[in-house]
């Protein structure tokens, strides 16, 4: 029998999968930050100014799109990592296959339509209608974890 | 023998109980804010303000309860989660379980507190203390974690 | 034979010491953070304030110091958590140990090197090239978990 946590076990390597896409979308949104800050001379550090051709540029923080993403990344770091931590527990309980993978896809889901909204902008509450479903997800895994861990 | 990260392992299943405590209650921080943010009629996106009646709302980032709720949010994110990476590592260290109970319930009463402090607000240094015993059982943690990992 | 995510496994060991060093390097700019509110009397909280000489402080969010601080430590926790829940599954995916060990070292380094440059502040794009490598290095670690979780 393979460990819980391995890739011989398939609801590991669905969750491998899953998390993997949610935690790249977060990580590539620092680059995205980098890529709008540079388009749109927008720099939070002194040093940073310099790279502009505007040598009198001075830090500044109101950049409507540098602070959507901003906020959007901060709200994929506060929702995907307790996806992740509670999900590698989650495996860990040996849940039904199939509950598993309806959970870690519509997180997944959720977590890019969350960025669409945010993005484009949709009118809400499509942006807080994702972000509950997200949340959701998280709490059906961490009940699963509280039933197994508090016996 | 069972697997070291499995819940054939009573350290592992404490750490995961214990775990999904202060995660838990980082996530819902989110769903809280939101709550504050409606009640409040506070927003930080031009999209959003279309929920409340006052048609000429603009995003603002100055009300005390949203911000105090949202620092305290980002505290949580700063703490729980190297307490859990860290954990994952000890409990791989195999320590005596008596150990571990003391550090996983001492951090999650600290966390439970800071909260309590942070939203009352108690006078400092209570809050202060309370971090600071966080962060001192992550650090006891990551020692032995470096004992282990640097023979 | 051990189990992948275990002492046992000199890949895991690695990650477990490297790791360590990354995610404790993150947890300590809390406290460094508190330092320099007391050192610079800034604080973000009214009952913070009475930790001050000065009666009439009022919290402040200004701090160059402290902001760039505050900066420094937003930038790990958003490369650092990435780097280490991919690289629980990059080690789950059983990587050639010497490929590991220069992966796991080099992020450890970008991101030593990246709170130097922050902190000096040195000109860019010294702090960039770092953020990047760090970037490239979890991309790196995603690209196999991805291989390996949708065959």
């Amino acid at each position: 029998m393979s460990d819980v946590l391995s890739f011989g076990n398939p609801v590991f390597q669905q969750f491998a999968f899953y998390s993997g896409l949610v935690i790249g979308k977060t990580l590539l949104m620092g680059p995205i930050t980098s890529f709008f800050r540079l388009s749109h001379d927008t720099y939070s550090n002194e040093e940073d100014c310099k790279l502009s051709k505007d040598k009198s540029l001075k830090p500044r923080f109101n950049d409507l799109t540098v602070e959507r993403i901003r906020r959007c990344h901060q709200n994929d770091v506060e929702n995907v990592v307790p996806f992740v931590l509670f999900g590698l527990f989650y495996v860990a309980t040996e849940p039904y296959p199939e509950v598993a993978s309806i959970l870690f896809r519509t997180f997944a889901a959720s977590r890019f339509l969350h960025t669409a909204c945010y993005m484009v902008p949709l009118p809400q509450p499509s942006r807080f209608v994702c972000f509950l479903t997200g949340v959701g997800v998280t709490g059906a895994m961490a009940f699963r974890v509280f039933m197994t861990s508090s016996m």
